[in-house]
């Protein structure tokens, strides 16, 4: 192995940048790929970058990554924390951290392309790597397709991808169908008319109209989806008011909606809307709320066949007992685009990253939920053995088996 | 007259200051007294200034005015509306307006000073009159009398001040008992355990807390007060989250209470504090919800003996039909700490500031409470007159009555 | 003093009856009319009696008592409690009682009207004494005039009428303007989808339907009506569901409103309609809410010049300090339909019933509302003295005032 | 075939009978079972049957049956409509309609056994047949148990039964697991203080304290259950107050909860107690609410192998797409108790009651809850063939493949 990947991981981590802020991340995955003499192109919706190595006929497999950070201050306490800071959108400067797991998401997919490239012997066809930029915006897939990244290398017959997980280090979890949510996130404007706090009769008042919002909205999961099927309202973010006595004339709602499928986003947008629009005549509003859907994320739903060849895949790689179900994920990715643009399968997997004694401790103690940080959790520590091993392999298996 | 009110009101209008930066306006007064010889000090409470005229043996009348504008962007559109901004407490720069009417307190104590100071033959006693900053605040009162006014000057009698509002010019609104209700500003925060908001269930959701709490605080004023009594229960502002997906760990909600008396604010705060409480509870924090009373401002009550003096006082000099009972107002003022502290009677009475034709008109279409711009609204514009000039007489008459 | 008026009244409360059912009272009324020799007729409105008498020239006062009990199973402990039952109009077999004093009120008339008859010789014009049965179903004053108790005996000048209430005995409470609420009893039907319990998704659940209208009807009261004025939205009833695991199709709401004036009453009923409407259309109802008026009571509302004079004369014949104004009552009253229907004041006043060192010693202790039993409490217990002579003297100095 | 299914299930259908009054259902069952020369016992339980077919060694399996109908008052328009009429619980004159479908499996249970008696030469073993009274109030098989049955039959090695339901006639749907979830009725009472509905401060008003009640319970399922996981919190029924305007003393609401297993069983019902608890303390409750566990069923748990022989074995009789998997159903049985309390695998399945060529036009239409009429529904109408046919062969072909 030429790339050192524990180093790579490690200066991956103690520098985490934004959303297509990821700049020197790109240039770290650039000189590899040139010190390993692959192919690329760098900047591709902004700051993405892809790779190909052609060898000879065969399917196209895309193997993609992540590479952005987060928002978080780090507070794992590790050797390599992160100190680093950027510049959110809305212009504040704020920590960064890897706290989703994508800077292990790059190492393995160098790592991989390293072993594959080397192994040129071992199989044939063509393996794209994807370094994608702004996942956490659910933004980069579709400025990298629309950079024309599908043009500009050979299409896929098959999308891989994978994703760091707060399961036992060593274990892979896949399944067929929906892997994870759909999302969608709106923001609601709730108008009222301000006064003074003493008043209220007075005024319509968009505090009182956001709560009875909020709690509607919950019925909607409460009772009107079966209570078999997954869906997710909630509302992240309300604002409304500058100070004690003065009501204000509007509040603003954030919501992320979270759902199995196109159908059942149809289905839950609707009701979310009737309910908005109905609490603001319950209120007496004189206009009807604006409800802005900001962003949408399709659902990732992983293609039977193929996740069934790639269980057994893994099986055969790894044992018997490796992959488990990790049942729907309301999570949402943004990895499906690539796939649905180009028209073809899936498959998106996990692989642990916790110590198996601790996992298997909290599990005993019935403290998963409490004691395991998860992605985004200013504690999300990922072991590195055999976590960074793992991941390599787990690419390896995969593309080779859908390549010839 | 030596000094042109109307001139002195529309250069105050036109440069509001905010609380505690009220230093143009009290250089502004502070150049009149000296232009009419009335011995003052500056600097009291901050910004605060008071005069005084000796005019021999008698009763001490305190008149008091404030001074202080709003963080108000003015749409009045007048002639001599402010573009002045100010910085608020917070650091921000925002527009600045008087849309409380304070400059016309201003005006009318000076102008009444002057008439005082001018006819020392017809009455005895002393006048002190009492120029407040940061009334908006609800903290200049205390300012001044914490910076020694009450034994910097001779103590009072009786405490008189007036406030310029939405009746018909050339009436005047008075009742005894309690004038404008007490208050309370609070803020409450609410204690959850922040996550993803795909999974709500890892989380305690602050945001449905805080909605739960909005809809059951508004059974305090439903369902427990007396139908009869005067009670609110605002919450002014309500503030969670960053961000569509991500749940946050903690709510803040702003409270403005208002009540009649001192009973009634024990009662309301047992019971808002009851509700917070439980709802928190209702949610299975794990942390109570911290619970911070900012500020506290008396009720103001008119003594029933001076208010029945001043009423017929005010018949008499203006005719029978002047005085209105404007029932009671459930904003809040701070001048009753002066006669609070000083053990003395207050009477507190509103004047009128809007064209009776303009208010009859609105009267007989029942667009009172939708036509006619109230305090604190970025349209409230007193006509100049008669509010200057029965301003100034109101405070004459109610002076002279309390003087020997 | 021909009628023995402890024996009447405690035959009386120990024979209650209900609305419309009031023939046993009836009879003793018209056995004692008979036996004073006054001019009456019975029947009137079902259960009505109406007596006059003619004294020469002069205004007519009519002086109006009702008779009904209520179902309320009495648990004050007295010697001459009640144990009657009577069928309520459901078909229901209850327990009955004189919760709410009407057994005072018959008895005072009676008194009254002896004393008037008796001294003709000190007052001239007429005296007609109703008798009004069903007070408590707001129906018996509407059938007496439906049944043209107005044109069968001489039209009034002034109605009078009187109820005891738990001030101290001896005390009398009154005030001009809005003595006591309009009210409106509302069911609300709202429409659902029933279906089993295991299966919300498959239903319109009216049960949070209904939840989430009785939480936004509080914020009428709470948001919508200026502190200062009286309302009151009351839901007496909720009923949905047969049991735990069938979501019914229908809830069935019971509010009753309350309001100070007939412009207030639209108002409110109009945000009654308006939330109702809204929430189940938050909740997709297919169909609207069925909203149904069931009875309406004015507002009583005491003339101002004749209260004012009413007051004098209390004060010259009870001493002064012996009216207070009780301020509003939120409760309703049917008397009013009188005085409205022929176009003339009204007056109606409070009389204490509890014994004035219970209520000194509740009063001190801030014990009122939790130790002196109300009006259609089980334990309501006026004391006998002097409460009954009190009741007497007042219709007695009343009727006066306004005769001639 | 000596029994005339059709003939059998019309007589049934027209003949319902409520929970432990199936007196005539259990004589015709006997009949038949005498008619069959099959040993049999009556009485158990109340009115359970259970018989018993002794065919030399072998493992003993359950076939359970069970045969209450519904207070439903049938609508399906069918000839052989329900017009029955029974006594309820509260001694209520009820229609009854088999609108659970019982009656068809017990004409199932007859024809298999009837099946399975003359064809004694191609099993061997023990089949005991259950016929269990009151699945309707989860209390049957409970009664049967403590009545002996588990003694006074041989004891199962495994125990199976099966639920007509609206899939397509033909179709039998069966998953390992969880099938059915595991359920608790509970009744809450709220403990307020009444008053008259225009002195709501003098009350503690249980209505609110209801709604606020119902509306926080929807967080739990919106917010507190993980989005993957079932769980239903039903309020099924609400009931308080009497009329417009008195508030009650009191609220009753019975609620009907769902979920998977017994550990969410018990967080579920911890957090219910938690909110309960909560809002009657954020009234100002003086005591706290009684929550009473009415009865709980346990989870329907299929056998993880058992099922999976089954579905190869159906696959076998039937066709490959015979069997589907169902999901898990919200709504709950009481048949696992025989497993329960035995010790042995369970596996309970559905079989298709809906016209093929219906249920494909509704699915086609998305119209499926809307268009199906569900068991419980006055509608439900399963089409006669071949949904009889099939359910015999389910529990033949069953039966079958756990003998020897």
């Amino acid at each position: 192995m030429t790339i050192d990947l524990e180093a790579l991981y490690v200066d991956l981590h103690r520098h985490p940048e934004l959303s297509f802020q990821e700049t020197r991340t790109a240039g770290v995955v650039a000189r590899h790929l040139a010190e390993l003499g692959i192919e690329f192109e760098e900047g591709i919706g902004r700051t993405g970058i892809a790779a190909v190595v052609r060898n000879g006929e065969g399917p196209v497999v895309w193997l993609r990554a992540d590479m952005d950070g987060l928002p978080v201050r780090e507070l794992t306490g590790l050797e390599y924390a992160s100190t680093a800071r950027g510049t959110d959108p809305a212009g504040n400067d704020v920590p960064v951290m890897h706290a989703c797991g994508h800077d292990l998401h790059v190492t393995a997919l160098l790592g991989a392309l390293e072993r594959l490239a080397s192994a040129t012997d071992t199989w044939s066809g063509t393996v794209v790597a994807v370094f994608q930029p702004a996942e956490e915006h659910g933004a980069g897939a579709r400025a990298m397709i629309a950079d024309g990244v599908l043009d500009r290398f050979p299409r896929p017959d098959i999308v891989l991808g994978q994703h760091v997980t707060p399961l036992p280090a060593g274990t892979i979890g896949v399944r067929s169908g929906t892997q994870m949510a759909a999302s969608d996130a709106l923001t609601v404007t709730l108008l009222g008319r301000g006064g003074h706090g003493s008043r209220p009769h007075a005024t319509i008042d968009p505090v009182v109209m956001a709560a009875a919002t909020v709690m509607r909205l919950q019925t909607i999961v409460s009772r009107e989806v079966d209570p078999r099927d997954v869906a997710v309202v909630t509302v992240g973010s309300i604002h409304a008011g500058l100070k004690h006595n003065i009501i204000p004339a509007e509040a603003r709602l954030e919501l992320s909606l979270r759902y199995p499928d196109d159908a059942a986003r149809e289905r839950v947008l609707a009701k979310v809307e009737r309910v908005v629009r109905a609490e603001a005549a319950a209120s007496g509003a004189d206009e009807p709320p604006v409800i802005d859907v900001d962003h949408t994320l399709p659902p990732t739903i992983n293609d039977v066949h193929a996740t069934a060849r790639l269980t057994l895949a893994f099986d055969r790689a790894f044992g018997e007992g490796t992959v488990v179900d990790p049942g729907m994920f309301t999570g949402s990715e943004d990895v499906s685009w690539f796939a649905r643009e180009a028209g073809v399968p899936l498959v998106f997997w996990f692989w642990g990253g916790v110590d198996p004694a601790v996992y298997a401790a909290a599990l005993a103690a019935d403290r998963i939920a409490s004691d395991i940080p998860t992605n985004h959790s200013p504690y999300f520590a990922p072991v590195l053995h055999p976590t960074i091993e793992r991941g390599v392999d787990a690419l390896v298996v995969a593309a080779r088996e859908f390549l010839a």
